[in-house]
């Protein structure tokens, strides 16, 4: 049995952030029922890398919401609401991520949702929190990036700040609000009643910098540099980096820099031989080993560290690692592509229950394609309730 | 009520990827006892950024450890496990991320522990999965993000593959392991019976870039390009990126090209008018942008741009974020110093529960620093057993 089963989710949310939260949670089990407007429905149909489309939904659409249904309500219409309002009743978790304060005047905000569903766990994700300055701002991952530190910190120092070219904060809080969504359903077990679980973009972003802005503070406050060469870490000192070679790239995690120097033949390197000088010097240290790894092949250097158990590892781009045994031994792929349509192929779900892999092909919904059957299914009624 | 009060946790783990999950589960409100060999302990211990110490700790180790306890057994006397187990029988949780192998040698595996608890939820972090050739590797952050593609897909054409200043896969896995967990537990109430998790770094860091995997296999298997000019993402078109200005910089979102070009008067971006040229000609365009915007100073470009609601920011460093109203409005920080030792401070749980921040100051415990009370407490006994 997965872990999740008999449990009913619906996903209000759009775009990334509160889908892949219902997304992990259908994953695991649940039943998840996206609730959308007729006109369009989640602006993430529209979302849309190098023109990938199937069905008229983009490819990225069909990843983050395979494995769902779909239901329309136009949430303006007090009629459907309140349809929408029978089917609440029926659920065990409630997802969304609109502006702050639209669901409220919907009539769906957790007060009014909670007054007609006790167990219910309403889960919630902001840009910016629930006050301050920001709140108001869009929650944009671009900008999560930026405000928060972590572009500022990543690249080398000659660089502008660099951001990572993944929606790093979306995701993020999306697993944030699984996490909350169900510990609070554990409690309910016990209590017999729901919770509200609330997540932002930027204290998701920031907590992913915990250990870092930790180390900032508690240093007295001090910034640290990005190093000029190879720059892997602020605060990690020589070797650690990515460097080329004869032929390619390779990755030197930390390690002993007296045996580097022993494999690489870099006599100079028994001068650095404390943290200190290895962090502070790290830049003409990281050249010297540059200028060592240039003269021989990727596969000769890793044989060579190997050998005397160095942590190093070649740098390899998706098509490398997709043809890779050790990526097809981990049977990730799935299709998900529409009966009729194209094949849509992604990851499944990265965690492993009961030694199984869950690998479902359910594709990602056309708009309002469940609307009918989830009706008669739970006997919705249109004014039935008036 | 915190969610997970009342929940026993074993943390057998070391350094950050099952550490971290743990410290999910005590923010929550779960009690999690760290169980350590005496002598040394957590390797975590010793993971210094710095030199940055407290109480023979280090600052790292103290943040990943806040808000749990600490209990020394030595996992090869059996004496000891047997004392282990009687705890064993007591939890709810374990979290452990030895090499592949070593809990069953220590008797201390899953088909074992289920014996003797079959309530238990079990989890498990490992590098590269159940199998496949990597799977004796070193689990090291650097490596997983080069033998994954993230290193290969960020940073700038002429760049070098660039690794994140941050440990994502270690971070990325314990969450996931957290999911696992508590959907087993969620499970549990049904069933009686616990489970067992794994999730491995590898998985979870190829699931941190599944919306760009899919794309690419989707796309043909055709491998994009990073832009030469202010990179930020290897599949948006221009703007997307961040860019000096007369002062700073700042990060311009996804937007109406045609809008940016009034509000910069660059006449030329209506030149670029369809999808197609703004990605495939993305880096020209950047060069033109680039050079408009050193003509004026962040606040001024900011001002102009919000005023066209145009999505941008701009790009603040952690001392930057630290001392503004938007993060202190946030209370994020705590301070877990041990008693009569230096402050440290960290930042909480980002969870926000039934409008509640859990801000708990419990210290990262010293080394066996709980074993006599948890002795007592569960009435464990040396020989008890046997």
């Amino acid at each position: 049995m997965k872990p999740l089963e008999g449990m009913l989710v619906l996903d209000f949310a759009q775009y990334l952030a509160g889908p892949s939260a219902a997304l992990r949670l259908a994953d695991l089990g649940a039943r998840v029922v996206k609730i959308e407007r007729p006109q369009g429905g989640d602006n993430g149909r529209r979302l849309v890398f190098k023109n990938l489309v199937s069905d008229n939904d983009g490819v990225l659409f069909h990843t983050i919401n395979r494995n769902k249904e779909s239901f329309t309500a136009d949430l303006k219409n007090p009629e459907d609401v309140e349809v929408v309002k029978q089917l609440i009743k029926k659920a065990d978790v409630l997802i969304e991520n609109f502006r702050p304060g639209i669901m409220d005047k919907l009539g769906l905000g957790y007060d009014e949702v909670k007054k007609i569903n006790k167990r219910i766990v309403y889960g919630t994700v902001s840009g910016y929190g629930v006050d301050g300055p920001w709140v108001k701002r869009p929650g944009q991952d671009l900008m999560l990036q930026s405000l928060s530190g972590l572009a500022w910190m990543t690249g080398s120092q000659d660089d502008l700040p660099l951001p990572i070219a993944l929606a790093m904060a979306d995701t993020y809080s999306g697993i944030h609000l699984v996490q909350g969504i169900l510990s609070c359903l554990y409690r309910r077990f016990k209590t017999g009643e729901g919770g509200k679980v609330e997540v932002s973009l930027l204290e998701s972003i920031l907590d992913l910098q915990f250990e870092f802005i930790a180390t900032y503070i508690n240093d007295n406050y001090t910034l640290p540099k990005r190093a000029k060469v190879n720059n892997a870490h602020v605060y990690l000192p020589a070797p650690y980096g990515i460097y080329t070679t004869k032929d390619s790239y390779i990755a030197l995690a930390m390690g002993s820099l007296a045996t580097l120097g022993e494999v690489l033949q870099i006599p100079e390197l028994s001068n650095y031989n404390d943290d200190k000088s290895r962090f502070e010097k790290r830049d003409e240290i990281k050249l010297l080993i540059q200028e060592k790894l240039n003269t021989d092949t990727t596969a000769n250097w890793i044989k060579k560290l190997k050998e005397v158990n160095y942590w190093c590892s070649e740098v390899l781009n998706w098509k490398e690692v997709i043809n890779h045994p050790a990526f097809t031994s981990l049977d990730m792929l799935i299709n998900v592509g529409r009966p009729g349509h194209r094949d849509i192929i992604t990851t499944r779900c990265p965690i492993r229950v009961d030694g199984e892999t869950y690998k479902s092909n359910k594709w990602a919904p056309a708009l309002g394609e469940d609307t009918e059957k989830i009706m008669k299914e739970y006997g919705l009624k249109k004014g039935g309730q008036n």
